[in-house]
């Protein structure tokens, strides 16, 4: 057990560089002296014009999402830092298995695009990460990287190839599929000894603090991801512009739902740290459209109000019922804006704010974005589910401890750490 | 009471879509023939090229100020949280009575400069939530932001287009006048029974860390504050330089003075997080005419002293003569700088450093921006003093708990923290 | 004492001012007729483009070197705002050290990379920092600030105008010189009293948190550091691409060695926070040359490898053997990481990757820079040796308290901090 991780890790790393050297190239890399330089210095000034798009989205994936989980009070090293180790391993996963699906598996040129594209590939996976936090190992996570990361290449090339149907800012391919997937995961994965909860999974002040870290620069972010790969011109700034107002409208129906559902109206950190964010998600889908800045506004709104209730009554209703157990409760993040957002793009298209496609094509899009997350979900779920990849015990889920060393005083020990004073116990890793 | 803030919220969201489907606008949709697609290409560039300074702007609204008030022990929660609230809803509303105001009530569209004068619009409500934050319930602070942006925009509207002055960096239209606003309210709400201070008003070792945190990506993002709605070319390149040059020099008085004034010469983290972004403020107002890097730098020294110099003197007697209770300070961070950036706009008109502007235009601008920063503040004091916007009693001042869920264990209690524990004596939210 | 660093401070300001109104011009100062409009508007233009890369590189210096630094449980201050001290001194150093030596000796104009450039010299004093970490005053680390970035000046003139060598990512000319001149500097100012450790050198959990959000910048905006300066067009393009993806592959063999080397496999903080970035240096000289992405790759992987090894066995073993205390280890972040891509730079020419440099002149680099860098280093220690620039003693090193007024609670104190417990003891500053 002890070396399974790290040899995995470098047998992936240099799997990665071998697929490197055979399939990607420079765009410089002109094959063709047909190649006017007057084209590429237009493309390099387009990389650079999309280059601080891509730096957003680059910053919702590595802080944005890796401090969003860091809510928990003794989990911190590992959403952060295991966030970051499935990222980059992701990155490069996601390059090849994107592009050699569009090449048709001939080389292919790297360009601004495929950078985004393999930083949007991650995002499933840390989605779902988002579902099985604390319960799993690191070593699980390498394995559902690679896996997951190939069904959503699967089911984007189906999406967007196959059905040609409209996904800017991937309600459906990303936040639909990585919630699903991940719920999915969850469910085969579930662990009834810890029904009734535990101790660990809570947070402390700080960590509250931390995690709004992630939460502020994905909201920030957010109308740079909806954008970033859009048809320059007006879909590009139309999507920029729709996210702008929908998050905003979002975050005042978060706050008022968030007091409202609760006892005493006080204000929840849970939702204001997620469901502000649905706006986000709900809008993708359709944020190259012209639906208006009020469009959004309703779509952002609404989206806001279906989080909130979502954590506040559907997570522990899916504890409990489906034993599907929902750390960050990514579905009420990702799976019902994500599935709204599809929902709203059907609407879009049918009000004609699509010209280039149809309901059917959208609905479509949306059935093979779940069918596809579940199926995978549920293959990975169950590879992941071996009793060989390291997985804490029940008593040590949410700790870092069993993964990291960890310093001898802890914020909310009442005492110093003694790293080794569970040893006995402790799985081996 | 349970219900006054969320009804309030979402009130004020219904009245924003109607108010965005009426009045608000794509670039894109041309109403005449006459347009050229060549200039909407144009725009479209244009709109990416400053969406880079546009962010740096949204990260200093949401990351900047709602970081740097976290340094309270007890009031992280809010200061990030209602941040974001009063920001999001600011910059709809901020979006709404800029445009209307300069469109005269026809619609008009939503162009980047639309989108940072709506996050510039936010910013004065930020400030001002500085000077009474602690001692406000978030139903007040809603108030607040519809009250301060309707006189932020009319005060702006009368500064660019009537008295034709120059603010680019906007010393006197946000900073004074957010500061003076501020003030003012903090005035009209004085609490006697804190005239000693109060338990919780004091920081504690993290959370002045997270306040670096806001101060860092304020302190960083500035040159695009002041030039982001500056005129392409010259100027928008004079008012990154100078202020760049502005805020070096104003972070090495501020560590000199901060050392000079404090008892055995320590350093006071007060002045580090905030006095070193006085040079910011105090370079606004002229940043783009040429004054010289030099120049820029004695503006921002001469910042850093009278930032310093406001925290250690001015503030305590203005809490003792005038009983106004200033929180973080607002007056020695944006108040006198921006006087400061005013005067030195006078002066830097005066020795020939603008053809656009003349001094008494100037000095129009300046006091208008504290007049009617007094009469609105005074104006939302009155307002906010009524006894039915659920503002917490004395001993709750600055507790996060009294309008927060609040976890079970913060860092700096010595034993749990017990959600129920004062349950008889904290008043309904 | 007292006096002496607001003094040394105000004396480093003001000479800055007179420096800066001496030789700094605006880039729109034309002294000829002979300047075109046209370029101009081009100049402007390409301001902007390289705008948003500048604004990365900064987020590196100043939350990215900051934030990294704040590991320590009880120099979080010092870690962050002295940081900020050195680099807000630094870059007015910078500008006019670097610019006067390019003009030699006249006026010269402000531009981007001016700017680019002076973020840049400040860094080579922010690594050296990280060596003496924890020992050290403020009024010392003003001394280093002025002397290393001279030295840096020159050395940087030697290697990009008289050898010409390649080094975009300045592998060589900051991480190299930047920690060997640290190391001389640590070994120059070796505490014996310490060579057992200190209660206060190690971290608490969210101090490694803080920490991660340094870590994090800094991996985000690599690629524009290493691309900032780079020729515009397919040069700039390929130093982005490389970095990103030799980052990506450092990470994942920095986990998998940082699994092995620890004693039951758990992952090290250290080498989390640190190793991760070691493939951001390494390819740092060679990464605008046509080295591929599988080539920046294999780069990465080595990296991550070296540094682990290099805090594993290397940083124990310097401190013992050669008497050289390192408190961040900048040898294995920078140091290793520094030589490795000069080296690759060397073997890259070899290979034919750059038509630009040859293996002499890179290899005449790399002597040059480590040269300078000892020799620099050595003659900065013996200075600020001298006992009367208030350094802390034994007992009081790596503890905020020294030089900074602290708060009553700190988190990882098991009792109030009363502020005046050791005033017998500690040095007046």
């Amino acid at each position: 057990m002890r070396f399974k991780f790290p040899l995995m890790a470098i047998g992936l790393e240099v799997a990665m560089i071998v697929l490197f050297s055979l399939f990607v190239q420079y765009e410089t890399d002109h094959n063709t002296t047909s190649h006017i330089n007057n084209t590429m210095a237009a493309d390099m000034d387009g990389f650079l014009k999309l280059y601080p798009l891509f730096q957003d989205v680059h910053i919702m994936i590595f802080v944005g999402i890796g401090f969003l989980m860091t809510f928990l009070k003794k989990y911190g090293f590992s959403s952060v830092g295991i966030n970051l180790l499935i990222a980059a391993l992701g990155l490069q996963w996601g390059t090849i298995a994107q592009g050699m699906l569009h090449s048709h598996g001939k080389k292919f040129q790297i360009g601004i695009k495929n950078m985004i594209n393999a930083d949007f590939s991650t995002a499933t996976v840390l989605i779902s990460f988002g579902a099985v936090l604390g319960k799993t190992s690191p070593i699980q996570m390498l394995i559902m990287t690679i896996i997951e990361i190939s069904f959503f290449a699967g089911n984007e090339y189906l999406v967007g190839e196959i059905f040609k149907a409209s996904d800017i800012g991937a309600s459906m391919t990303i936040h639909t599929f990585g919630a699903y997937f991940g719920l999915a995961v969850a469910g085969v994965l579930y662990r009834s000894g810890l029904r009734r909860g535990h101790d660990n999974e809570e947070s402390v002040y700080h960590s509250d603090l931390f995690a709004m870290i992630g939460t502020l620069f994905l909201w920030m972010c957010w109308p740079s991801f909806n954008s970033a790969i859009a048809e320059t011109g007006d879909k590009q700034y139309m999507a920029i512009v729709n996210t702008y107002f929908s998050l905003a409208a979002c975050v005042v129906t978060t706050y008022a739902f968030s007091s409202l559902v609760q006892h005493r109206g006080k204000l929840d950190m849970v939702h204001i740290q997620n469901a502000t964010l649905a706006g986000g998600v709900a809008v993708g889908t359709c944020a190259d459209m012209t639906i208006h800045p009020y469009g959004s506004m309703v779509i952002g709104s609404i989206a806001g109000i279906v989080s909130v209730f979502g954590y506040k009554f559907l997570t522990p209703l899916i504890a409990t019922k489906l034993r599907i157990h929902d750390t960050c409760g990514i579905h009420n993040l990702h799976g019902l804006p994500g599935v709204m957002g599809g929902l709203a793009g059907i609407v879009a298209v049918a009000m004609g704010a699509s010209n280039t496609s149809t309901m059917a094509m959208q609905a479509a899009a949306l059935g093979s974005s779940i069918g596809t997350a579940v199926v995978g979900g549920l293959t990975t779920g169950l590879i992941l589910r071996l009793p060989i990849w390291g997985q804490p015990l029940d008593e040590y889920c949410y700790d870092d401890s069993v993964y990291w060393e960890v310093p001898r005083w802890r914020e909310h020990d009442h005492h110093f750490h003694d790293p080794g004073d569970h040893s006995e116990l402790e799985p081996e890793v």
